[in-house]
């Protein structure tokens, strides 16, 4: 369940001069059942969301306004994936820590996500998620 | 199923400095299972979404940015709702005819369906929509 396992899912677009229309299924666009969506909005122009992971959820991520970046990594390699696009979302499976960054004033950041909220389902300490990952804990000085 | 089961459903807030989150549960916030997310973005000031009603399917409606109205209508009364709020959503039951109108530039409207997507199930007539009403076709000197 490493980065390898993250994608950029090309959602379908319906073109219309009256406004675009993209569309996402449940186990068909994303390989979950939907059972929780939220939104970030109302962000300050460079704010940044903290990290976690999550032991079980998968999750969809998608800009639905503005732009922002989406950091993850995968306790061995982080990689950064730039989002403006309202078409595109970025596949995030479980055991993947994630922070959110680079907003643009006003953007909207929606997430897709396989699991109803649950607060045991959270890593929120990194040293936690790299052990839970069979990983050695990160050295305080190199933390 | 008339106009009188249409609501606003006021939906959670976690507030921080660094952006608000809204988050909607499938058969918690809304009375279904979420099958499908759509929404509607790139949308030219003053755009209209055109008229039709569902046989079956029940949905949410949400102004995740910008505003717009949706006119719904039971085959009997017509009412519009203006949504400008990305925490309050219109939940909108099977067998009321739906149009969106007065989008502003740049709004994104979207939406959470209980079902994916199957053609059978629309109205795309508003006269076939009060038929199956049960209600006499509107005369054409009055449509």
């Amino acid at each position: 369940m490493g980065l390898e396992n993250v994608r950029y899912v090309e959602l379908p677009i319906i073109h219309d001069r009256r406004g675009n229309l993209t569309f996402i299924e449940g186990n068909k666009h994303v390989p979950f059942d939907i059972r929780r969506v939220y939104y970030l909005y109302d962000v300050p122009g460079g704010a940044h969301r903290g990290g976690h992971a999550h032991r079980q959820l998968e999750q969809l991520i998608v800009a639905m306004s503005g732009s922002f970046d989406v950091v993850l990594d995968d306790g061995q390699r982080s990689r950064r994936f730039h989002m403006n696009r309202s078409f595109y979302g970025l596949y995030v499976p479980r055991m993947i820590w994630r922070e959110i960054d680079n907003f643009s004033s006003g953007s909207v950041c929606m997430v897709l996500a396989s699991e109803h909220y649950d607060e045991a389902d959270y890593y929120r300490d990194y040293q936690e998620f790299r052990v839970g990952l069979g990983l050695p804990a990160v050295p305080e000085d190199e933390a």
